[in-house]
Protein backbone atom coordinates (compact mmCIF):
# COMPACT_ATOMS: atom_id res chain seq x y z
CA UNK A 1 0.00 0.00 0.00
CA UNK A 2 1.25 3.52 -0.75
CA UNK A 3 0.96 6.66 1.42
CA UNK A 4 1.88 9.62 0.25
CA UNK A 5 1.64 13.90 1.06
CA UNK A 6 3.63 16.49 0.50
CA UNK A 7 6.44 18.02 3.11
CA UNK A 8 4.89 20.22 5.65
CA UNK A 9 7.06 23.78 6.46
CA UNK A 10 7.36 23.00 10.10
CA UNK A 11 8.68 19.67 9.85
CA UNK A 12 11.99 21.55 8.76
CA UNK A 13 14.98 22.03 11.28
CA UNK A 14 17.49 24.25 10.71
CA UNK A 15 19.67 21.67 8.66
CA UNK A 16 17.31 23.07 6.10
CA UNK A 17 15.70 19.18 5.85
CA UNK A 18 12.86 17.17 7.90
CA UNK A 19 13.78 16.73 10.81
CA UNK A 20 14.14 12.66 12.05
CA UNK A 21 11.81 12.52 14.50
CA UNK A 22 9.02 13.49 11.86
CA UNK A 23 9.63 9.87 10.14
CA UNK A 24 8.37 7.95 13.00
CA UNK A 25 4.67 10.26 12.72
CA UNK A 26 5.28 9.62 9.15
CA UNK A 27 4.99 5.88 9.09
CA UNK A 28 1.69 6.48 12.11
CA UNK A 29 0.17 8.33 9.60
CA UNK A 30 0.88 5.37 6.85
CA UNK A 31 -0.08 3.09 9.11
CA UNK A 32 -3.65 4.98 9.64
CA UNK A 33 -3.82 5.36 5.93
CA UNK A 34 -3.32 1.62 5.67
CA UNK A 35 -6.26 0.81 8.80
CA UNK A 36 -8.40 3.17 6.66
CA UNK A 37 -8.14 1.29 3.62
CA UNK A 38 -8.92 -1.94 5.31
CA UNK A 39 -12.53 -0.18 6.41
CA UNK A 40 -11.08 -0.23 9.86
CA UNK A 41 -9.48 3.25 11.11
CA UNK A 42 -7.79 3.18 14.41
CA UNK A 43 -10.41 5.81 15.89
CA UNK A 44 -12.85 2.72 15.52
CA UNK A 45 -10.66 0.15 16.52
CA UNK A 46 -9.58 2.00 19.66
CA UNK A 47 -13.71 2.66 20.35
CA UNK A 48 -15.41 -0.88 18.86
CA UNK A 49 -12.59 -3.47 19.95
CA UNK A 50 -11.36 -1.35 23.36
CA UNK A 51 -7.87 -1.58 22.51
CA UNK A 52 -4.75 0.68 21.76
CA UNK A 53 -2.09 -0.18 19.22
CA UNK A 54 0.86 0.09 20.95
CA UNK A 55 4.27 0.65 18.84
CA UNK A 56 7.47 -1.74 20.74
CA UNK A 57 9.93 -1.48 18.55
CA UNK A 58 11.20 1.22 15.95
CA UNK A 59 14.18 1.63 13.58
CA UNK A 60 14.80 3.58 10.46
CA UNK A 61 17.86 4.11 8.26
CA UNK A 62 18.17 7.44 6.56
CA UNK A 63 19.73 7.47 3.23
CA UNK A 64 18.69 10.67 2.03
CA UNK A 65 17.05 13.60 3.47
CA UNK A 66 13.32 15.44 2.35
CA UNK A 67 13.16 18.89 1.97
CA UNK A 68 10.46 21.35 2.42
CA UNK A 69 8.05 21.14 -0.48
CA UNK A 70 9.04 17.57 -1.30
CA UNK A 71 5.82 14.94 -1.90
CA UNK A 72 7.12 11.37 -0.58
CA UNK A 73 5.53 8.53 -1.20
CA UNK A 74 5.73 5.38 1.68
CA UNK A 75 5.08 2.05 0.51
CA UNK A 76 4.19 0.42 3.52
CA UNK A 77 4.01 -3.52 4.21
CA UNK A 78 2.24 -5.72 7.07
CA UNK A 79 5.65 -7.75 7.07
CA UNK A 80 4.57 -10.24 10.21
CA UNK A 81 1.85 -11.15 12.33
CA UNK A 82 1.67 -13.57 15.08
CA UNK A 83 -0.59 -14.20 18.17
CA UNK A 84 0.38 -11.20 19.83
CA UNK A 85 2.69 -9.10 17.33
CA UNK A 86 2.49 -7.98 14.08
CA UNK A 87 5.14 -5.94 12.14
CA UNK A 88 5.38 -3.14 9.33
CA UNK A 89 8.03 -2.23 7.02
CA UNK A 90 8.34 0.75 5.35
CA UNK A 91 10.23 2.13 2.54
CA UNK A 92 9.73 6.09 1.52
CA UNK A 93 10.55 7.30 -1.89
CA UNK A 94 11.00 10.58 -3.70
CA UNK A 95 10.58 9.89 -7.03
CA UNK A 96 12.85 6.71 -7.08
CA UNK A 97 15.14 7.87 -4.76
CA UNK A 98 15.16 5.77 -1.71
CA UNK A 99 14.84 8.47 1.16
CA UNK A 100 14.51 5.96 3.92
CA UNK A 101 13.66 2.33 5.24
CA UNK A 102 12.15 1.51 8.66
CA UNK A 103 10.08 -1.31 10.49
CA UNK A 104 7.87 -1.23 13.18
CA UNK A 105 6.68 -3.60 16.03
CA UNK A 106 3.62 -3.82 18.12
CA UNK A 107 1.10 -5.69 20.07
CA UNK A 108 -2.46 -4.47 21.45
CA UNK A 109 -3.18 -3.66 24.76
CA UNK A 110 -6.78 -3.61 26.64
CA UNK A 111 -7.29 -0.10 26.88
CA UNK A 112 -8.60 -0.24 30.61
CA UNK A 113 -5.79 -3.22 32.00
CA UNK A 114 -2.82 -1.71 29.77
CA UNK A 115 -2.24 -5.70 29.11
CA UNK A 116 -1.11 -6.95 26.01
CA UNK A 117 -3.78 -8.91 24.11
CA UNK A 118 -4.35 -11.29 20.96
CA UNK A 119 -4.36 -9.63 18.03
CA UNK A 120 -8.16 -9.24 17.66
CA UNK A 121 -9.05 -11.23 14.48
CA UNK A 122 -9.75 -8.23 12.00
CA UNK A 123 -6.55 -7.33 12.37
CA UNK A 124 -5.30 -10.73 11.85
CA UNK A 125 -6.69 -11.19 8.64
CA UNK A 126 -4.94 -8.61 7.02
CA UNK A 127 -1.73 -10.58 6.99
CA UNK A 128 -2.07 -11.94 2.69
CA UNK B 1 7.93 34.23 37.92
CA UNK B 2 10.96 33.58 35.03
CA UNK B 3 11.06 29.97 33.44
CA UNK B 4 13.91 29.34 31.03
CA UNK B 5 15.65 27.15 29.05
CA UNK B 6 17.66 26.34 25.78
CA UNK B 7 16.53 25.72 22.74
CA UNK B 8 16.14 22.07 21.12
CA UNK B 9 17.41 21.95 17.70
CA UNK B 10 14.37 19.96 17.06
CA UNK B 11 12.12 23.06 17.47
CA UNK B 12 14.17 24.87 14.76
CA UNK B 13 13.11 25.04 11.03
CA UNK B 14 14.56 25.37 8.16
CA UNK B 15 14.52 29.18 7.94
CA UNK B 16 17.33 28.61 10.62
CA UNK B 17 14.63 30.32 13.56
CA UNK B 18 12.40 28.81 15.93
CA UNK B 19 9.47 27.31 14.56
CA UNK B 20 6.33 29.86 15.71
CA UNK B 21 4.22 26.83 16.82
CA UNK B 22 7.15 26.51 19.56
CA UNK B 23 5.79 29.19 21.71
CA UNK B 24 2.78 27.58 22.60
CA UNK B 25 4.49 25.28 24.25
CA UNK B 26 7.14 27.31 25.64
CA UNK B 27 4.14 29.08 27.43
CA UNK B 28 2.81 25.45 28.60
CA UNK B 29 6.15 25.03 30.31
CA UNK B 30 6.34 28.11 31.75
CA UNK B 31 2.33 27.44 33.24
CA UNK B 32 3.91 24.05 34.39
CA UNK B 33 6.81 25.42 36.32
CA UNK B 34 4.86 28.46 37.56
CA UNK B 35 2.33 25.55 39.00
CA UNK B 36 5.17 23.38 40.48
CA UNK B 37 6.80 26.36 42.35
CA UNK B 38 3.42 27.29 43.57
CA UNK B 39 3.69 23.49 45.17
CA UNK B 40 0.76 22.07 43.39
CA UNK B 41 2.45 20.67 40.13
CA UNK B 42 -0.73 20.26 36.59
CA UNK B 43 -0.28 16.56 36.78
CA UNK B 44 -1.35 17.06 40.81
CA UNK B 45 -4.06 19.08 40.08
CA UNK B 46 -5.31 16.65 37.14
CA UNK B 47 -5.44 13.78 39.67
CA UNK B 48 -6.31 14.80 42.72
CA UNK B 49 -9.10 17.92 41.34
CA UNK B 50 -10.11 15.63 38.50
CA UNK B 51 -10.04 18.78 36.60
CA UNK B 52 -8.22 19.70 33.06
CA UNK B 53 -7.15 23.01 32.51
CA UNK B 54 -7.95 23.84 29.13
CA UNK B 55 -6.86 26.83 26.79
CA UNK B 56 -9.69 29.21 25.47
CA UNK B 57 -7.53 31.88 24.10
CA UNK B 58 -4.34 32.53 22.60
CA UNK B 59 -2.37 35.61 21.25
CA UNK B 60 1.33 36.03 20.43
CA UNK B 61 3.58 39.04 19.00
CA UNK B 62 6.76 38.17 17.78
CA UNK B 63 9.23 40.54 17.51
CA UNK B 64 12.93 38.96 16.91
CA UNK B 65 13.30 35.09 16.28
CA UNK B 66 15.30 32.85 18.86
CA UNK B 67 17.86 31.00 17.09
CA UNK B 68 19.24 27.30 17.87
CA UNK B 69 21.61 27.29 20.72
CA UNK B 70 19.72 30.22 22.44
CA UNK B 71 18.92 30.43 25.97
CA UNK B 72 15.91 32.19 26.05
CA UNK B 73 13.87 33.23 29.54
CA UNK B 74 9.74 33.52 29.69
CA UNK B 75 8.47 36.30 32.64
CA UNK B 76 5.20 34.61 33.06
CA UNK B 77 2.00 36.70 35.21
CA UNK B 78 -1.05 35.38 36.20
CA UNK B 79 -2.89 38.91 34.98
CA UNK B 80 -6.11 38.12 35.54
CA UNK B 81 -8.74 35.60 37.66
CA UNK B 82 -12.10 35.50 38.28
CA UNK B 83 -15.03 33.41 39.42
CA UNK B 84 -14.45 30.76 35.70
CA UNK B 85 -11.15 32.22 34.06
CA UNK B 86 -7.70 33.23 34.46
CA UNK B 87 -5.06 34.58 32.27
CA UNK B 88 -1.63 34.57 31.72
CA UNK B 89 1.13 37.15 30.48
CA UNK B 90 4.30 36.28 29.00
CA UNK B 91 7.24 38.10 27.67
CA UNK B 92 10.00 35.75 26.08
CA UNK B 93 13.37 37.42 26.25
CA UNK B 94 16.92 36.45 25.20
CA UNK B 95 19.46 38.30 27.77
CA UNK B 96 17.22 42.08 27.64
CA UNK B 97 16.24 42.02 23.93
CA UNK B 98 12.76 41.07 23.80
CA UNK B 99 11.98 38.50 21.72
CA UNK B 100 8.15 38.21 21.87
CA UNK B 101 5.02 38.39 24.49
CA UNK B 102 2.00 36.47 24.07
CA UNK B 103 -0.99 36.28 26.35
CA UNK B 104 -3.43 33.32 27.23
CA UNK B 105 -6.93 32.71 28.57
CA UNK B 106 -7.71 29.53 30.65
CA UNK B 107 -10.49 27.86 32.10
CA UNK B 108 -10.89 24.66 34.13
CA UNK B 109 -13.08 21.63 33.42
CA UNK B 110 -14.34 18.38 34.85
CA UNK B 111 -12.57 15.89 33.24
CA UNK B 112 -15.13 13.46 33.41
CA UNK B 113 -17.69 15.82 31.96
CA UNK B 114 -15.88 18.18 29.74
CA UNK B 115 -18.08 20.60 31.74
CA UNK B 116 -16.70 24.49 32.73
CA UNK B 117 -16.01 24.32 36.63
CA UNK B 118 -15.05 27.04 38.93
CA UNK B 119 -11.44 27.69 39.29
CA UNK B 120 -10.49 26.01 42.69
CA UNK B 121 -9.90 27.77 45.46
CA UNK B 122 -6.56 26.63 45.33
CA UNK B 123 -5.48 28.23 42.41
CA UNK B 124 -7.89 31.17 43.17
CA UNK B 125 -5.13 31.99 46.00
CA UNK B 126 -2.21 32.61 43.99
CA UNK B 127 -3.54 36.06 42.29
CA UNK B 128 -3.40 38.28 45.47
CA UNK C 1 -10.65 28.51 0.00
CA UNK C 2 -10.64 25.59 2.07
CA UNK C 3 -7.75 23.29 3.61
CA UNK C 4 -8.85 20.14 4.82
CA UNK C 5 -7.51 16.67 6.45
CA UNK C 6 -8.09 14.49 8.98
CA UNK C 7 -6.26 14.82 12.62
CA UNK C 8 -3.40 12.63 13.08
CA UNK C 9 -3.33 10.47 16.13
CA UNK C 10 0.57 12.41 16.95
CA UNK C 11 -1.38 15.52 16.85
CA UNK C 12 -3.22 14.35 20.74
CA UNK C 13 -2.29 15.12 24.01
CA UNK C 14 -3.53 13.20 27.42
CA UNK C 15 -6.58 15.40 27.49
CA UNK C 16 -7.49 12.95 24.45
CA UNK C 17 -7.62 15.79 22.01
CA UNK C 18 -5.65 18.06 19.18
CA UNK C 19 -2.95 19.95 21.27
CA UNK C 20 -3.62 23.71 21.05
CA UNK C 21 -0.13 24.42 19.47
CA UNK C 22 -0.97 22.02 16.21
CA UNK C 23 -3.89 24.86 15.09
CA UNK C 24 -0.85 27.00 14.40
CA UNK C 25 0.29 24.57 12.19
CA UNK C 26 -3.05 23.86 10.44
CA UNK C 27 -3.01 27.35 10.03
CA UNK C 28 0.25 27.29 8.36
CA UNK C 29 -0.76 24.19 6.10
CA UNK C 30 -3.64 26.11 5.22
CA UNK C 31 -1.22 29.05 4.11
CA UNK C 32 0.58 26.39 2.13
CA UNK C 33 -2.50 25.04 0.20
CA UNK C 34 -3.66 28.47 -0.13
CA UNK C 35 -0.39 29.65 -2.15
CA UNK C 36 -0.10 26.08 -4.04
CA UNK C 37 -3.67 26.70 -5.46
CA UNK C 38 -2.33 30.17 -5.93
CA UNK C 39 0.10 28.61 -8.61
CA UNK C 40 2.75 29.98 -6.27
CA UNK C 41 4.17 27.23 -3.81
CA UNK C 42 5.83 28.27 -0.99
CA UNK C 43 9.17 26.47 -1.95
CA UNK C 44 8.75 28.53 -5.07
CA UNK C 45 8.75 31.73 -2.94
CA UNK C 46 11.53 30.71 -1.59
CA UNK C 47 13.58 30.22 -4.52
CA UNK C 48 12.85 32.13 -6.77
CA UNK C 49 12.09 35.63 -5.12
CA UNK C 50 14.52 34.71 -2.23
CA UNK C 51 11.88 35.94 0.59
CA UNK C 52 10.90 34.14 3.73
CA UNK C 53 7.58 35.11 4.65
CA UNK C 54 7.64 35.72 8.78
CA UNK C 55 4.85 35.47 11.32
CA UNK C 56 4.72 38.68 13.21
CA UNK C 57 1.22 38.08 15.01
CA UNK C 58 -1.33 35.01 15.90
CA UNK C 59 -4.05 34.89 17.48
CA UNK C 60 -6.70 31.85 18.29
CA UNK C 61 -9.86 31.78 19.91
CA UNK C 62 -10.30 27.79 20.72
CA UNK C 63 -14.43 26.75 21.14
CA UNK C 64 -14.82 23.43 20.61
CA UNK C 65 -11.84 20.70 20.73
CA UNK C 66 -11.14 18.30 17.86
CA UNK C 67 -10.00 14.56 18.14
CA UNK C 68 -8.34 11.81 16.78
CA UNK C 69 -10.08 10.55 13.68
CA UNK C 70 -11.75 14.00 13.10
CA UNK C 71 -11.89 15.38 9.75
CA UNK C 72 -11.73 19.14 10.27
CA UNK C 73 -11.71 22.21 7.10
CA UNK C 74 -10.32 25.33 7.57
CA UNK C 75 -12.02 28.38 5.83
CA UNK C 76 -9.06 30.77 5.37
CA UNK C 77 -9.10 34.41 4.03
CA UNK C 78 -6.61 36.70 2.70
CA UNK C 79 -7.97 39.96 5.06
CA UNK C 80 -5.55 42.59 4.82
CA UNK C 81 -2.65 43.03 3.01
CA UNK C 82 -0.62 46.58 2.33
CA UNK C 83 2.67 47.56 1.40
CA UNK C 84 4.79 45.80 3.79
CA UNK C 85 2.26 43.44 5.55
CA UNK C 86 -0.69 40.93 5.14
CA UNK C 87 -3.12 39.06 7.29
CA UNK C 88 -5.21 35.44 7.02
CA UNK C 89 -8.31 35.02 8.90
CA UNK C 90 -9.28 31.06 9.79
CA UNK C 91 -12.55 29.53 10.67
CA UNK C 92 -11.88 25.94 11.82
CA UNK C 93 -14.91 23.81 11.02
CA UNK C 94 -16.07 20.16 11.83
CA UNK C 95 -18.84 19.37 9.82
CA UNK C 96 -20.68 22.71 10.45
CA UNK C 97 -19.37 23.48 13.90
CA UNK C 98 -17.14 25.63 14.79
CA UNK C 99 -14.21 24.26 16.48
CA UNK C 100 -11.69 27.55 16.65
CA UNK C 101 -11.22 31.06 15.11
CA UNK C 102 -8.02 32.86 14.62
CA UNK C 103 -5.83 35.45 12.91
CA UNK C 104 -2.19 35.61 11.24
CA UNK C 105 0.14 38.85 10.59
CA UNK C 106 2.98 38.16 8.14
CA UNK C 107 5.57 39.93 6.34
CA UNK C 108 7.86 39.00 3.74
CA UNK C 109 11.88 39.52 4.30
CA UNK C 110 15.24 38.84 2.26
CA UNK C 111 16.79 35.48 3.13
CA UNK C 112 19.93 36.89 3.00
CA UNK C 113 19.50 40.23 5.02
CA UNK C 114 16.88 38.90 6.76
CA UNK C 115 15.15 42.86 6.57
CA UNK C 116 11.56 43.00 5.97
CA UNK C 117 10.95 43.92 2.27
CA UNK C 118 7.96 45.38 0.49
CA UNK C 119 5.37 42.35 -0.42
CA UNK C 120 6.31 41.18 -4.02
CA UNK C 121 3.95 42.20 -6.83
CA UNK C 122 3.00 38.16 -7.21
CA UNK C 123 1.44 38.22 -3.48
CA UNK C 124 -0.22 41.24 -3.53
CA UNK C 125 -2.47 40.66 -6.62
CA UNK C 126 -4.05 37.72 -4.45
CA UNK C 127 -6.06 40.35 -2.26
CA UNK C 128 -9.14 40.13 -4.19
CA UNK D 1 26.49 10.45 31.06
CA UNK D 2 23.18 11.30 32.49
CA UNK D 3 20.70 13.65 30.96
CA UNK D 4 17.44 14.38 33.18
CA UNK D 5 14.21 15.94 32.77
CA UNK D 6 10.37 16.41 33.25
CA UNK D 7 7.98 15.21 30.46
CA UNK D 8 6.37 18.05 28.99
CA UNK D 9 2.42 17.97 28.67
CA UNK D 10 2.61 18.31 24.85
CA UNK D 11 4.74 15.26 24.62
CA UNK D 12 1.71 12.92 25.59
CA UNK D 13 -0.87 11.44 23.20
CA UNK D 14 -4.47 10.37 23.71
CA UNK D 15 -2.95 6.86 24.45
CA UNK D 16 -2.13 9.23 28.17
CA UNK D 17 1.63 8.64 27.67
CA UNK D 18 4.19 10.30 25.54
CA UNK D 19 4.20 9.97 21.78
CA UNK D 20 6.95 7.52 20.71
CA UNK D 21 8.41 10.16 18.17
CA UNK D 22 9.13 12.25 21.16
CA UNK D 23 12.08 9.76 22.01
CA UNK D 24 13.99 10.52 18.87
CA UNK D 25 13.93 14.37 20.31
CA UNK D 26 15.05 12.90 23.73
CA UNK D 27 18.42 11.26 22.60
CA UNK D 28 19.26 14.67 20.57
CA UNK D 29 18.64 16.62 23.72
CA UNK D 30 21.05 14.08 25.42
CA UNK D 31 23.67 14.28 22.98
CA UNK D 32 23.27 18.11 22.89
CA UNK D 33 24.02 17.86 26.75
CA UNK D 34 26.49 15.53 25.87
CA UNK D 35 28.63 17.68 23.85
CA UNK D 36 27.48 20.63 26.10
CA UNK D 37 29.03 18.64 29.05
CA UNK D 38 32.39 18.33 26.86
CA UNK D 39 32.59 21.91 26.08
CA UNK D 40 31.57 21.64 22.36
CA UNK D 41 28.07 22.87 22.17
CA UNK D 42 26.67 21.34 18.73
CA UNK D 43 25.84 25.18 17.54
CA UNK D 44 29.58 25.45 18.24
CA UNK D 45 30.56 22.52 16.30
CA UNK D 46 27.92 23.78 13.43
CA UNK D 47 29.57 27.28 12.92
CA UNK D 48 33.38 26.88 14.37
CA UNK D 49 34.06 23.74 12.27
CA UNK D 50 31.18 24.17 9.85
CA UNK D 51 29.72 20.78 9.97
CA UNK D 52 26.36 19.38 10.49
CA UNK D 53 26.15 16.17 12.69
CA UNK D 54 23.40 13.63 10.62
CA UNK D 55 21.45 10.66 11.90
CA UNK D 56 22.12 7.69 9.83
CA UNK D 57 20.59 5.33 12.10
CA UNK D 58 17.54 5.05 14.98
CA UNK D 59 16.53 2.29 16.49
CA UNK D 60 14.48 2.50 19.77
CA UNK D 61 12.63 -0.37 22.19
CA UNK D 62 10.38 0.66 24.20
CA UNK D 63 9.52 -1.52 27.82
CA UNK D 64 7.28 0.95 29.58
CA UNK D 65 5.43 4.06 29.07
CA UNK D 66 6.64 7.43 30.46
CA UNK D 67 3.52 9.67 31.70
CA UNK D 68 3.38 13.18 32.21
CA UNK D 69 4.91 14.80 34.86
CA UNK D 70 7.35 11.79 35.11
CA UNK D 71 11.10 12.75 35.21
CA UNK D 72 13.20 10.87 33.09
CA UNK D 73 17.10 9.94 33.19
CA UNK D 74 18.70 9.19 30.04
CA UNK D 75 21.84 6.97 30.25
CA UNK D 76 23.88 8.03 27.24
CA UNK D 77 27.38 6.64 25.92
CA UNK D 78 29.27 7.18 22.78
CA UNK D 79 29.45 3.50 21.95
CA UNK D 80 31.97 3.54 18.74
CA UNK D 81 33.53 5.78 17.00
CA UNK D 82 35.87 5.64 13.44
CA UNK D 83 36.68 7.48 10.99
CA UNK D 84 33.43 8.36 9.62
CA UNK D 85 30.98 6.91 11.66
CA UNK D 86 29.64 6.78 15.12
CA UNK D 87 27.02 5.64 17.54
CA UNK D 88 25.54 6.68 20.98
CA UNK D 89 23.78 3.98 22.94
CA UNK D 90 20.47 5.07 25.54
CA UNK D 91 18.78 3.89 28.32
CA UNK D 92 15.74 6.12 29.62
CA UNK D 93 14.79 5.78 32.94
CA UNK D 94 12.03 6.06 34.98
CA UNK D 95 13.73 6.06 38.75
CA UNK D 96 15.41 2.31 38.32
CA UNK D 97 12.74 1.09 36.26
CA UNK D 98 14.19 0.83 32.09
CA UNK D 99 11.34 2.33 29.76
CA UNK D 100 12.84 2.39 26.30
CA UNK D 101 16.73 1.35 24.99
CA UNK D 102 17.98 3.31 22.05
CA UNK D 103 20.81 3.40 19.30
CA UNK D 104 22.06 6.15 17.03
CA UNK D 105 24.13 6.32 14.70
CA UNK D 106 25.66 9.41 12.86
CA UNK D 107 28.13 11.00 10.26
CA UNK D 108 29.14 14.97 10.23
CA UNK D 109 28.76 16.31 6.83
CA UNK D 110 30.25 19.71 5.71
CA UNK D 111 27.77 22.21 5.68
CA UNK D 112 28.30 23.91 2.51
CA UNK D 113 28.97 20.63 0.03
CA UNK D 114 26.36 18.33 2.33
CA UNK D 115 29.05 15.39 1.85
CA UNK D 116 30.47 13.37 4.61
CA UNK D 117 33.41 14.37 6.23
CA UNK D 118 35.91 12.60 8.40
CA UNK D 119 35.07 12.87 12.41
CA UNK D 120 36.71 15.86 13.59
CA UNK D 121 39.59 15.58 16.10
CA UNK D 122 37.62 17.62 18.99
CA UNK D 123 34.87 14.72 18.38
CA UNK D 124 37.14 11.49 18.22
CA UNK D 125 38.77 12.35 21.19
CA UNK D 126 35.87 11.61 23.26
CA UNK D 127 35.87 7.83 22.45
CA UNK D 128 38.15 7.44 25.21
Amino acid sequence: MIYSRKVFFYETDAQGIVHHSNYARYFEEARGFFLEQKGMPYEKIREELNIDIVLLELSIHYKKPLRFGDVFSIHLNLSSMDRYFFSFDYTVYLGKIIIAEGKTKHACIDRKTGKIVTVPQVLKQWKN
